[in-house]
Order: structure tokens, then C-alpha cells, then sequence
């Protein structure tokens, strides 16, 4: 890359101490000719304290010369807690359907004045992540995923939130549980193709790491959903490539199936296109399901037969992150929140 | 939605006190039998003072047994700076280029020990966003687009932050600056098509707000690539929608264009079967390309051309952070880092 054209030291520098001009309170205080403790009533909006207007002109008047900024920590354990709701940030590339639901929830709670951060994980694992997040005082944590465990939500209540929400295929003791069960998509894709008057089913698995949490538990699905027929299923290992969806289509006819759930939407376009270019007729010969419902699939030819999942609504989420932080003690609630139906298109 | 089954109060309870059960530092001495002083070195790992390995374990028991997390806040304290890079989060929902760069650079900076912090900043704008940010006291900001201006920056620095770097048209004082110019895609896209013999060419504009920030730029490439030949710019404001690319598609004969650069691929999958739909022939008729180079274009019969983006690598910004944080008082260093080039397939 051409824009690092300056060497990287073989010895780091030593770190210089914190910069002299941060401007504290105390400076704010001096500046403006009153304590330290009007400084933080003023900056704070506290209202338990009448201050007069010139007062707090000249404060907030001495703040902006110095350029001071509270600092969100002791800001918190001055209001009792931080409007900050930690998530961690996945660390896989996300698809449209969860970038949508994060820029919702986002919204969400902006209009209810807390602020989202989202936090890297990348490399940091169960109650280790815990205590990271825990770090900053958030308020709340909605955790996606199945990572965290007892131990960790009761580091992260200790440390003072007040709500922790997880997002995934089972409840955790002491944290709301938002459950997602994607067992849900797979059985209604399974179902499906055998209504279809399939039997021998394809499932994908996507080779990419990171996707096992959804992966697995759609295949499982698929098998719930035919356990008992004369159904057989068949798991597709395929990395999402050119390449590996014309290997897998040229061994299609030596498989014998007459039906494929494709992961996503994404999958089931490379591997519907792969199958075309083999000669494989979509749906005659292979019904192909995808999943996501994306925009993409209704432009295909034939239009491809998808699972519309339905997250849960970020504003609703938002709603009962902020009924905890209003009463924290109240015993944790367990919604199922994953919808899954059938978009029977023209590629089953 | 199903899972809010309890009812909102009318009028929220008023917020308990923090917890008292929050361990404190002092806490973690008293049980294990040392100073508090004691704690911090051990939790910190401070290599200044001895301490024997006795005691470290007793401090290390104490603190996993009260369940005590250090803050963040205090710990960047004493180590003079923290470790947090912060981003602003995107208030739209992201692509699947930038979501790969967001990844790629969350790992970068993982192995330099540093964390991303993507922080919400719906509703919030130019320097009240930065004194936002700057209350979490990162030691280093990345700010892509252009909502940053010379005083957030000094904000940012006056708060401790060690490396401020925009990603955006511009450079901003104060700041390292990675230049992405947009109207270089555009530039790409338009001298291609002039070259393919096109001289009726129409330009995408998304009607989805929020994506002005790259669209515009595009547009303005395509006229600059144009400038002083004989072919004309149409400007074409289109939804993410089927109904609004078929409307478009029903006047397109009308429109007399021959070449179409459709913003990005998933606008040009879209458009592309619009037209197709309408009998208009691809390339024949009109050339149609698109930008991001995702798997989709390829998948598209015909393949579809594109503009191939490279974004700054995130290694490579990881390293211009950790530079920086280490040597502050660096002049700002300003790098051109979009490299768009065209990929030449069917469509056009």
C-alpha cells in the first residue's frame, strides 16, 4: 500500500505522558472564579442545586475557552449510571439482514437518549470479554451469540449494569434472553421441500468460519423437520466461491439430490447459477430454497423461493433495555423473538 | 411484536442508586490483606514495583472472588493513555466492502493490543459528536466521511487523544488524512464506457439518503471523465426498489441512452434486470456497469462490469494508528488511499 511511506521504528518511541494541556475542572473552575463542585453541577445539569444564570454562563462560557470535556466515567458515577448500551461488535463481516437490525436498534435507543457502542471482540472469549466490557461502565449489553455465560453476566451486573440482554439459542441465568432459534429456518425450509414432494435434500453449510452459529442449527432443522419421513438429508460443505460452487454442481448428477436449502439467499444464488451452468434445471430437477428474503433473490430467474426471518424489532429491544435500567431487580423475561415463514417463489 | 409482554409504566421509576454491591479496589486490598496500592500494581501488571508471587495470587483471588473489574477509565489513568481506537458507528446500514474493512482492520488493531470502539452517533453532528467521543478518552479517533472539522479535532487532542484520522475528501487541520475521492469511481466508470463508444450515458443517483456522501462524488467523476467530449450525463434518481426500477426501465427508450453506470453492483443487478425485463438488450442496447467488484456481478448473465474499489488496507491503518500514538507530535501525514479501476466484463 502506498500510504505508509514513513518507517515504522524498529523500537517503539516510549510512550510520552498524558498530555499536559487536557484542561481538568479545576482549570474550568479557576478560569470562570468558582468551585469545582459548581463546575460539575453546571456541566451536569444537576438540579438539586440552584445556581443563578450568569453563574453558569460563565462556566459553561470557560468550559468551551478551555475546550473541557467531562469525562464520561466520572460523568456516570455522578449520574448513578452511563447511557451507554455495549454491544460487541462481531467479528465476522455481518450480512444486510443484521446490519438493518443494528442501525434500527441504534435509532431506537438514540430517541430514548441512551448511545450504542459496539465493542471489539475480536480475540477476547467468554467472562475475559465479560470483564472487558465491564471496563467501561455500560448500562446495559445486549449480547448476540452464545458466548456469554452465569459468570459474565454477573461480572458485568457487579460492575454496575443494570440491564444484559443475550440474543441467542438459550437463556443465561440472570440476563434477559432474547432466543433465536435457528432450528426455526431450517425446519421451515425442510418442510417445505418435502411438501414439494422432495426426498432427497441437499443442506448447505457454509465452509466460512464464524457461521457455525447459524449453520448448525439450520441443518438440525432440516433434519428435525424430516426425522420420520423417507426423506434423506445431505450436508453441503461449500465456501462461498465461484470455484467451489462449479465443483460441487459438476458431482450434482452423483449425488442424486432433488432438492437444495442453500444457507441464505447469498449461497443460493452462487449455487443456483453454478447448477444452471451445468445444465441442472432449477426447479425440475433441483428445487433450491435460500434464506434472508433478500431483494436479490426476487431478481433471479427463476425467482428463488426464500425463508423471510424476523428479527426482533430493535425498537422493541430498545424498549426493554430501558424498562431495566428503570428496574433492574425485576426477574429476568425469555421471549422467543426469531420469526421464520416460507416465501414459496419459483426455484421450488 | 410478541416478546414485550409487560407493560411499559407510564411514568418510568425513579432510578435506584448505583448498586452497592460494585467491588471497589478497596474491597479487593481488604480481603486479600494488602494495600490498595498493592491491587493496582498486580491488576495493572505494573513491571516498577516488585511484588511476590504470593501476593500477586492472593490479589488475583481476591479480585476473581469479589468479582472486582478494574475501570477503564482509571486504568487509562495510570497508564497514560488508553488502548480504545473509537470509530463513529454508521448511522445507514453498511455494505458488504466497508463491513470487510471494518473487519480486517478490528483484527489489525487486536494484534497491536489495541480495541475498536464503534461509537452511535445518530443524531449527533460536527464537534458535539467529537466532545461525545471524547468523553470515552480514546487514545485514537477514526472518522470516516466529513463531519469533522478542526475543532472537533482539537477537542479530540485536548481530551488525550494521540491520533485523529479522517477517512474522507478532504483533509481537516489537525488530523492525518486518508483521501477517498469517490469521484474517481465515477471517473473510472465514465472514461470506460466513452471508450466502449457510449455517448448517451446515464448515472444512478440512490434515492436512499445517506448515501449522498458517495453517489454525488461518483456522478460529479462521470461529468468531469466527459467534459469537453460529445456525450451527454443523465442524472437518474432511482429507489432500492423493483417497482422503482421498472418504472424507470418503461421509460428507458424514451430516455435515448445507450451506457449506464449504475452507482454500485446491487443498484445495477437491480437495474440490469429491469431492463432485461423490458426486452432492452444488455450490452447491445445499453451497457450497464456497476462498482464494490462483489461476488454477485459475476454471478449475472451477462457478468457484469464493475469498478474494483480498494479501500485503505486495514493493516495498514492499524499501523499508522499505532505510529502515531506513539510519536503524537508527528506532522499530520495526508495519503491518497481509494484505488478504483475498472473490471471489464459482459454487460458493457
Amino acid at each position: 500500500m502506498p500510504y505508509v511511506m514513513v518507517q515504522i521504528p524498529k523500537t517503539p518511541a516510549p510512550s510520552p505522558p498524558a498530555p499536559r494541556s487536557v484542561p481538568t475542572s479545576a482549570d474550568v473552575a479557576r478560569l470562570a472564579g468558582v468551585s469545582r463542585a459548581t463546575v460539575s453541577y453546571v456541566l451536569n445539569n444537576t438540579s438539586a442545586v440552584r445556581i443563578s444564570e450568569p453563574t453558569r454562563r460563565r462556566v459553561h462560557e470557560a468550559a468551551k475557552e478551555l475546550g473541557y470535556v467531562p469525562h464520561a466515567a466520572a460523568r456516570s458515577l455522578r449520574a448513578g449510571h452511563s447511557r451507554m448500551v455495549l454491544m460487541p461488535a462481531p467479528s465476522i463481516p455481518v450480512g444486510p439482514l443484521y446490519s438493518r437490525f443494528i442501525n434500527e436498534l441504534q435509532w431506537a435507543l438514540s430517541r430514548l437518549d441512551y448511545t450504542v457502542v459496539q465493542y471489539g471482540t475480536v480475540g477476547l472469549h467468554g467472562d475475559e470479554a465479560a470483564r472487558a466490557w465491564a471496563e467501561l461502565r455500560p448500562v446495559a449489553v445486549l449480547v448476540p451469540g452464545s458466548g456469554l455465560g452465569p459468570q459474565g453476566v454477573a461480572v458485568l451486573k457487579r460492575s454496575g449494569a443494570r440491564a444484559v440482554v443475550t440474543l441467542g439459542p438459550k437463556s443465561v441465568e440472570g440476563a434477559h434472553a432474547l432466543l433465536m432459534n435457528h432450528e426455526k429456518v431450517g425446519h421451515c425450509a425442510g418442510a417445505h421441500l418435502y411438501a414439494r414432494g422432495r426426498r432427497r435434500i441437499g443442506v448447505v453449510v457454509p465452509e466460512e468460519s464464524g457461521l457455525e452459529f447459524f449453520s448448525l442449527p439450520r441443518l438440525e432443522g432440516v433434519r428435525r423437520a424430516l426425522r420420520g419421513t423417507d426423506a434423506t438429508v445431505t450436508e453441503l460443505p461449500l465456501a462461498y466461491e465461484e470455484e467451489a460452487a462449479a465443483r460441487l454442481a459438476a458431482r450434482w448428477r452423483a449425488l442424486g439430490l432433488d432438492a437444495v436449502f442453500a444457507y441464505n439467499d447469498e449461497y443460493a444464488m452462487l449455487l443456483m447459477r453454478a447448477l444452471q451452468d451445468q445444465g441442472v434445471a432449477v426447479p425440475e430437477d433441483t428445487a433450491v430454497i435460500g434464506a434472508d428474503d433478500l431483494m436479490l433473490g426476487r431478481l433471479l430467474r427463476p425467482r428463488l423461493s426464500t425463508v423471510h426471518i424476523e428479527l426482533p424489532s430493535g425498537r422493541d429491544l430498545a424498549e426493554l433495555v430501558d424498562r431495566t435500567v428503570h428496574n433492574p431487580a425485576a426477574a429476568p423475561e425469555t421471549h422467543k423473538v426469531l420469526g421464520a415463514t416460507v416465501v414459496h417463489r419459483d426455484s421450488s
